[in-house]
């Protein structure tokens, strides 16, 4: 029998509270494994909310480096069976014979066994540089915080949840993403914009998270030149956000924010400068 | 040149607040790439804070089921380069082997390519079942978790450091651990507790984090039978401590708590039941 995975699930609870004992029920988040496979051969199994799979398997394949270009996914299947979903993807031949070629590479790495300086240089590699000339204004930062929240559904539903945005400066619109995990929320909205044609460049990454390593790896790929995120960064992220070039705004809250790198990017207008 | 690593870092920022613009600094948690290699052979490559690694170290080759006993464990050297810092363990040859095999065995699987069904199996294997009696008050339950709070030395400079710690209940003692990832935390403390030949049997593990699968399954291979978390579970992580057999506690706040499975363990007393 075939399970259906719903992304938020309403469960039993005894609940203990001021002293007192009681029955009641929560909604939480499902977290379902999901197994990328391109022509058949599965890639990864990750953790995530069954909710906006395709986009999520086409902004995955982009921050993997497995393809270049939406486009150059054929189609995604999408299977559930009982252990989970598996994200059925097609690709071209010369996209099949890259990914055989690396696996075959990480196998042979995995086979020989790299020495664990060399397991670090490898996992350390340099991330690439974005080039936008963007800018946006603080009070602009602030209204697409707030556009992203009220488009949190299963955030609301569960208070577990995290959201991506993209938050395009023309028109003030963000484009809202949801997963228990923050890389897949972010990979969502990579998947997103690409499949809608549209450029990470153009535009502001939202996060509600905080910011590590790998959520700056995903935006230099992508080439979203600034992130904004609820939570406080990592001291490593600073350092990679600084690197490639990427506007790292965080703590961002009700009544401000803290940017950590590249802060021309970021208008004040004319608020007022204090020492 | 080789770079110090340390759990805090100071940074500049420039804040924005009130619509007011001042220059700032700010306490951020470092995140260091960590890469565990066993008789100089490379593992895994993990981001880490870089504080306890030993007990990171010992947890996370219990975790895998890499060794079945911390005395398994022969050295662990601390190899700061650069990039990261390796942890260099050494082992037996008998635990060396089954290593070697099991690394032929991944790259066997990578190598022909396990189809997406096949991951998904692979990656949902059953979890072991625990088999503690354990009884716990909710009222040491509350105690375990404000006395795990002020222990927490690192969240305290940044507010952005989860804890993991281990609830004694025989004398209300707190055993706690600090890492940016909540599972690294947890190999921590199961880590320190083996290294001390403690049984996690005994006790409750305690989380400042939500709950995921991994952190159940952690918990089922270390044997420890009641787990307590500050934020929501996840639908997937309450099945799995379901199955084996787990006490799952979350939603624990300065008020009360919410029990989500095997509710036997825990001792109401005298609270009044409310319908």
């Amino acid at each position: 029998m075939t399970r259906l995975f719903e992304p938020v699930v309403r469960v039993a609870t005894t609940a203990f509270h001021h002293g007192e004992v009681s029955a009641g029920s929560r909604q939480v988040p499902e977290e379902t494994a999901i197994a990328l496979s391109y022509n058949r051969v599965g890639y990864a199994v990750m953790m995530a909310t069954p909710r906006d799979l395709r986009d999520f398997a086409t902004g995955f394949s982009l921050s993997e480096g497995i393809v270049d270009r939406a486009a150059d996914l054929l189609d995604c299947e999408l299977v559930t069976v009982d252990q989970g979903i598996e994200c059925r993807m097609r690709v071209g031949t010369d996209v099949a014979d890259r990914l055989a070629r690396r696996r075959r590479h990480m196998a042979g790495a995995l086979g020989c066994g790299l020495c664990g300086l060399e397991s670090l240089a490898e996992a350390t590699r340099a991330i690439p540089r974005v080039g936008s000339g963007l800018t946006i204004s603080a009070e602009a930062v602030m209204r697409g915080m707030r556009a992203m929240a009220m488009q949190q559904e299963l955030n609301r539903q569960t208070r577990a949840i995290h959201a991506a945005g993209f938050l395009d400066p023309a028109d003030g619109s963000v484009l809202v993403r949801e997963d228990v995990g923050r890389h897949n929320a972010l990979d969502k909205v990579i998947g997103a914009l690409a499949g809608a044609g549209r450029s990470a460049g153009s535009g502001v990454v939202l996060m509600t998270s905080r910011v590590s390593i790998e959520l700056i790896q995903k935006c230099a790929v992508a080439g979203a030149p600034v992130i904004v995120a609820v939570s406080v960064p990592s001291a490593h992220a600073i350092r990679a956000a600084d690197e490639a070039g990427i506007t790292l705004v965080a703590v961002a809250r009700e009544d401000g924010f803290e940017v950590f790198t590249h802060q021309t990017r970021i208008c004040f207008g004319a608020s007022r400068h204090v020492a």
